[in-house]
């Protein structure tokens, strides 16, 4: 798995493939912009008479229900089913999953009606949606009990498809494995965005490697390695994240496998 | 009221309040971000399945109505409601009122439909909402002829909440009170957002301390202290914007309290 | 021509006019905050009730398509035929266009029932609205096989109205002239948001300026000549994005004069 990081960077940099979105309002332009900095096209697309098309010319789909309206998780619904038809992945983040009953329901609905194939989010929002009684601070998490890999083995088992933890520590998983990602920095939760553009990140890189598990955590090490350089010479969090886009579009395959840091197996 | 500017930042940093919400989509991350950098914890949410519950977890509400729809005011009245309920405060930014009819009518039915803690706007945006005949130039200021303490102090006390009336200098009022906020630089009105940002900053300080009028002055302060240190170093109003997120974020009580600049009681 | 670069800026930030638009939530932040730093006022406003109330009190109307939904569509509409009473121009970027037909069909169907001024895209969306069978790569361009110029020319003359197409070298043309903008630096393809952010600058311009084809290249001008300052500093493009407000705010005429670049007639 060493060389995955830098391999797909390259394949991104190379089919700069087209990434649709159906997002949140608020990091929207994050999302777009993360994916424009590794190389590759951002689409942002949500009108049910078009949705189906979009995710028909890309190479990945990324939900995020962020700020959700039942309609625009209509919209999400008949995009996936396009995605699916086509065989492209679909990454869905359970943004704001366990703060409220209508986003676990909507998460719900989505994974009932459509086949997705990275369900990524922070521990309790995970936690939730793998079937734990726990409560998200709004967008923010809470503390989860029972184990974080053993829910993301779990989750991954019963969806059959690979789950995505991202904290201190990412948890990569599908039924048969388990990665931790230890890149990244503390400065990353001190701005609004990170996690909305991990799940881009994701897409982005399971639009060119069909092991969704090795890209995934090759976005991960790529994306946290750039966050590294970046608040290793940031003032704070606001010339932070525009010296993560500059990072991220500066990066070179060997400073990411100097830098990469990834435990395979359990604990 | 010296040290209340320091004692609230302490506070907001210590509590992490949640603070829900339902804004425009042109600043909806500025909106995000400035409450996170300051340690609290934002979250965006307009669906009216959720809003209730949504605003039943938060510490503070914060309704801006810059891109309000008829169904975006529906959904931020039952938020209010819910937060009236649970006894936290409402923020209500009118920004944009003045410009048109609908702005006006949808900004007088959510203060006849639900309580409203601040009302905060530009000068012609609260003069319009006070009755005064003016328009507002977009959702930029225009003049007003009459004295802007006594409109503040009137609209106080016709709506039982406090005022917060943003310019170069800023007036926070209720109905007995008013202090002059004389903090900030005129780099904030070069850039978009800046009003936006005032008033989830509002948000959270009033999240984390009941004297409305005391927590409206002490995020002012911190805000405009930490707008005059990045503007100091700025380039131009594109680096200003990311300096403010950094000196938000690294701002500390002794430096508020050294640059604090307001005025109690009338002029 | 060679004067209409500096004199337009000096117009602008003199006049200050508002600039009604109604655009997509992915850049909305910088296409009102590009408006802003040249010192002119941005409104962002889409409700059906109040967008033929606030263009009538803008300077132009800025639409784009870029995550747009039939509802959306009507209001363009509604605010175009407002503007078109006022007899302010209307600028329309056909984002996107050539991507699905929904997007097709909504373009047609604003140039049909009102009157634009401006058609705006980059070279694979303009082909597929001038009716060439070219598709577009979610909003990038893709190859167009025909002249360019003589697109452009061809739907300016069909359509009664100014057309341009930014790319490496941007076209600007009407049924009579041409002109070649040939500012600009790579690097504003690294980043989202360059090509939003050149229609709401062409609003920006044709403002304050009757000349619709000397307005959008003088426009074009000022933002490209601020985006190569920018970009000979930047170390990428998270840093270039705001030392491009930064150049934009701080420009100054003599610069424009000496580093516009442009070609009058035809190649």
């Amino acid at each position: 798995m060493k060389e995955i990081a830098s391999e797909c960077l390259t394949k991104v940099r190379a089919e700069k493939p087209l990434i649709h979105h159906l997002t949140n309002w608020v990091t929207i332009y994050d999302c777009a912009n993360i994916v424009k900095v590794f190389g590759a096209s951002p689409v942002m697309a949500h009108a049910r008479e078009e949705v189906a098309e979009m995710a028909g010319i890309a190479s990945a789909l990324v939900l995020n229900i962020g700020t959700l309206t039942s309609d625009f998780v209509q919209s999400m619904i008949i995009a996936a089913k396009s995605a699916n038809k086509k065989g492209i992945p679909v990454v869905l983040d359970v943004c704001g999953a366990g703060a409220t009953r209508f986003r676990d329901e909507k998460c719900f609905e989505i994974l009932n009606q459509a086949k997705v194939s990275i369900i990524k989010g922070n521990s309790s929002e995970i936690a939730r949606i793998a079937g734990e009684s726990v409560s998200t601070k709004g967008v923010d998490a809470s503390d989860v009990k029972r184990d974080l890999q053993e829910i993301a083995r779990d989750l991954a088992a019963k969806k059959d498809c690979t789950v995505v933890i991202t904290g201190k520590e990412d948890i990569v998983a599908d039924e048969k494995r388990v990665v931790m990602v230890k890149n990244g920095h503390e400065m990353m939760a001190n701005i609004v965005g990170t996690g909305c553009m991990a799940a881009s990140v994701i897409g982005t890189f399971v639009a060119v490697e069909k092991d969704y598990v090795g890209a995934s955590v090759a976005g991960l090490v790529c994306y946290e390695v750039a966050a590294e350089l970046a608040a290793a010479k940031a003032a704070g969090p606001g010339s932070f994240k525009e010296m993560l886009f500059d990072a991220v579009f500066n990066l070179d395959a060997e400073t990411v496998e100097k830098m990469m840091k990834i435990e395979e197996g359990l604990r």
